[in-house]
């Protein structure tokens, strides 16, 4: 099920106001912007793509609605801007090419995720939406592989939805998560628009609207024999644990929420063994992240299984992405190519292919070269995904986007993919493209007679 | 312009569990929650209320549409669950009372900004929305006034939607920023959703999409007169402005984006007055945050104004809170009120007021006390905002919730207002509750025949 189409308008005034000047100037050009990370965070050795069939939804739909228009004009900043261009916007439908990494795809700083090449308009546009889709989800879908390969073959469930970024980041976090090896979510909507297993059962709000703790669990446990995980800490863990196996019940599975997780679960287990409950598992939660259940196995702890929320929903260690969208090279003045020299910021020019080259069944290096260059024993990552503004094929289901991310992550080297003692993968710009950039810095301060510096 | 109706399926599961567990054993007493926030984290000393008026529209529009009722029934988890069920939630309104800080109010760690009175399935389904709704925009209206704070007078725009949560996310944050004291929003859409001005110009790949960097300042310049704001750093920012002074533009403003602001904006300053262009505003932003700012400023930057993204947009040194929305008291059982004794996660019982009280023109303590409790000379603060699912008036519009939140944030004591060498705020149970949390406590522990512990 896709999403309702999206406004138009969510998109930065300044990419109205370029498009108004680009249109009364009469460029029309075809451009080429590509989408990358510039760095990755300190907390991050790899990104995982995401978000790129939400990104590819809005451009196959993206329209002005006539009340858009109608705001737009009404703005002080447009008071200049000729009727021909609102009447243009009106018309606007995006009939541009992309080229993308496919979503699971593990991906490194400077290398591109995505690459618009469109007339300029309609590619600039595009900008602040494309990036806001493709970041987040990116960096929920890293998160998730971090927590899932933390989690060591055990489920890990993402239940961040409360504290996600506004009611609508948590179908989109519940998507990344489960992309990046989550086993489901807790988020409904999520479940209905994605496909994604849903899971949940009883808040310690059930377990206080009764008297007593047991006779909660009772009844939560008639209505759901097969599904209840009953929550045991809202009181005493262990005297709940105790309450449970006098009292006959045999959950599926209970809940962990606060204490010493360690602790409590192996002591747990060994209540719930002693009583003829070894198949009754153990679930944990409560401000969890990778170094924490990490931790919690490290110490031998009897956790069947973990929930994680906040710092999962948010990727709360590392909660931003330096996410551009560049111009790379556009049809018009004496070179295509674009770059921006911008000391502490320089983009390279040209569209870009990324090289992928294994060893010994890992991948063992990334260059980031021209478009046109091949490079012997390496995979190109970027694929055609839509032409004419229209997706080249049905996208891939969900749950084969997350076996093709499993996949590729575990062809990371070891050093990537763990937690401590990290190595940074090796990642270079081919010498053909570092020589387009020198000669671009050289082209661009010559007409203004200036030495480079 | 209200949020088109949000799905009732942007919940948690377990809300659904529950609520069928309540129907099943015929539990509809009422319940009141309370929306809080356990504790400030590290990174601030202070939030302001937000949120409130999306979470009203929530409440006010809430029903199950039938797809979202067919998806649920297709669930295993609900397959041992009545059809008398789903009936009901066909038919489901939110009919209840919600009592909630005013937006722009300053609030601190356990102070209720929320709570919840319905017929206890209500206030269950409804718990993650306002979880995210609130928490969110709470968040980032506290993230704002920091930041506006910072700029000393100097107008600061939101310009983070690239980098939020997700394409959703984006105008969320336009809207706390702007409540929180910043002066508009790049965000299209929540200028038209929402009424806040919005501002911008233009961006690297607009000089770039033309052989000269001058060519591409007068083109604009042309189009937008009153309005353009000329980016100087797409190559060489002193070289730029050197180009725009020869020219003969008189731009309204110019933007440095990177690069030392500091030395910058003095050398820009100093060149732009000299040419007689005393009148051109010097625009700065480039990872800019609160603290960034109020460096510039000791250090004497002339800068007008500042255009704060991604350190907004999500909060990033503190992007979640602790909020959670617990059960207080519930018409079941021997007594009504309700706590939680887990050990490291206590919360107090019954329903509550903050009372705030000032001192000298300042507040000067806060105290959070039962509802029927009587604080002389302290102002309450909890107001009712919705009877029988109904807005009890018309939101108040935003600019005088900006205005209200600047000035009960010159209230706060300077101490908790800076950001350097701060202090708490002073916030304390009253003894009634404290009292009331003990009794329970023994009351809780006595039918089980243990001591507390």
């Amino acid at each position: 099920m896709p999403w309702p189409r999206h406004s138009a308008l969510l998109t930065d005034l300044y990419e109205l106001t370029m498009a108004a000047a680009y249109f009364e100037n009469n460029l029309r050009a075809t451009a080429s912007f590509e989408l990358f990370v510039r760095s990755l965070p300190p907390e991050r050795t790899f990104l995982v793509a995401a978000g790129l069939d939400q990104a590819l939804d809005y451009l196959e739909t993206f329209q002005f609605g006539s009340g858009e228009i109608d705001y737009l004009r009404q703005q002080p900043v447009f008071s200049g801007v000729k009727r021909e261009f609102f009447d243009y916007l009106r018309d606007l439908r995006f009939t541009g090419e992309v080229w993308a990494l496919p979503e699971g795809t593990p991906v490194f700083g400077e290398e591109p995720l995505l690459r618009v090449t469109a007339p300029i308009i309609e590619a600039q546009i595009v900008e602040t939406f494309l990036l806001s889709a493709i970041t987040f989800q990116t960096m929920i879908a890293s998160k998730a592989a971090r927590v899932v390969a933390a989690a060591a073959g055990r489920p890990v469930i993402e239940f961040g939805s409360r504290r996600a970024h506004g009611p609508e980041a948590g179908p989109l976090a519940a998507r990344a998560a489960f992309l990046g090896g989550c086993a489901g979510t807790s988020n409904v909507e999520a479940g209905m628009r994605f496909g994604i297993p849903v899971f949940g059962t009883l808040a310690h709000s059930f377990v206080m609207a009764y008297d007593d703790e047991l006779e909660a669990f009772r009844r939560f446990e008639q209505l759901f024999p097969e599904h209840a995980v009953l929550l045991v800490d809202t009181y005493d863990t262990l005297a709940a644990v105790d309450k449970i196996i006098h009292s006959g019940l045999r959950p599926k599975s209970i809940r962990l929420d606060s204490g010493d997780l360690c602790q409590l679960s192996k002591e747990a287990r060994r209540r719930l063994d002693a009583a003829g409950l070894p198949e009754t598992k153990i679930f944990a939660s409560g401000d969890l992240d990778e170094f924490a259940i990490a931790e919690l196995l490290a110490c031998g702890a009897e956790i069947d299984a973990f929930g994680v929320g906040t710092a999962l929903s948010t990727s709360k260690d590392s909660p931003a992405l330096s996410s551009v969208y560049k111009l790379v090279d556009v049809a018009a003045g004496a070179t295509s190519y674009r770059a921006k020299f911008s000391d502490d910021k320089v983009t390279y020019p040209g569209r870009k292919q990324v090289f992928r080259f294994q060893a010994g069944g890992s991948y063992s290096e990334d260059v980031i070269a021209c478009e046109s260059e091949k490079c012997d024993g390496a995979q190109p990552l970027l694929e055609c995904v839509l032409r004419s503004g229209r997706r080249i094929a049905a996208p891939p289901g969900l749950p084969q986007v997350q076996e093709y991310a499993r996949r590729e992550f575990a062809k990371l080297p070891a050093a990537c993919r763990r937690l401590h003692h990290v190595q940074p993968y090796p990642v270079r710009f081919s010498a053909r493209l570092q020589a387009l950039l020198e000669e671009l810095r050289e082209h661009n301060h010559a007409p203004a007679g200036k030495s480079a510096g």
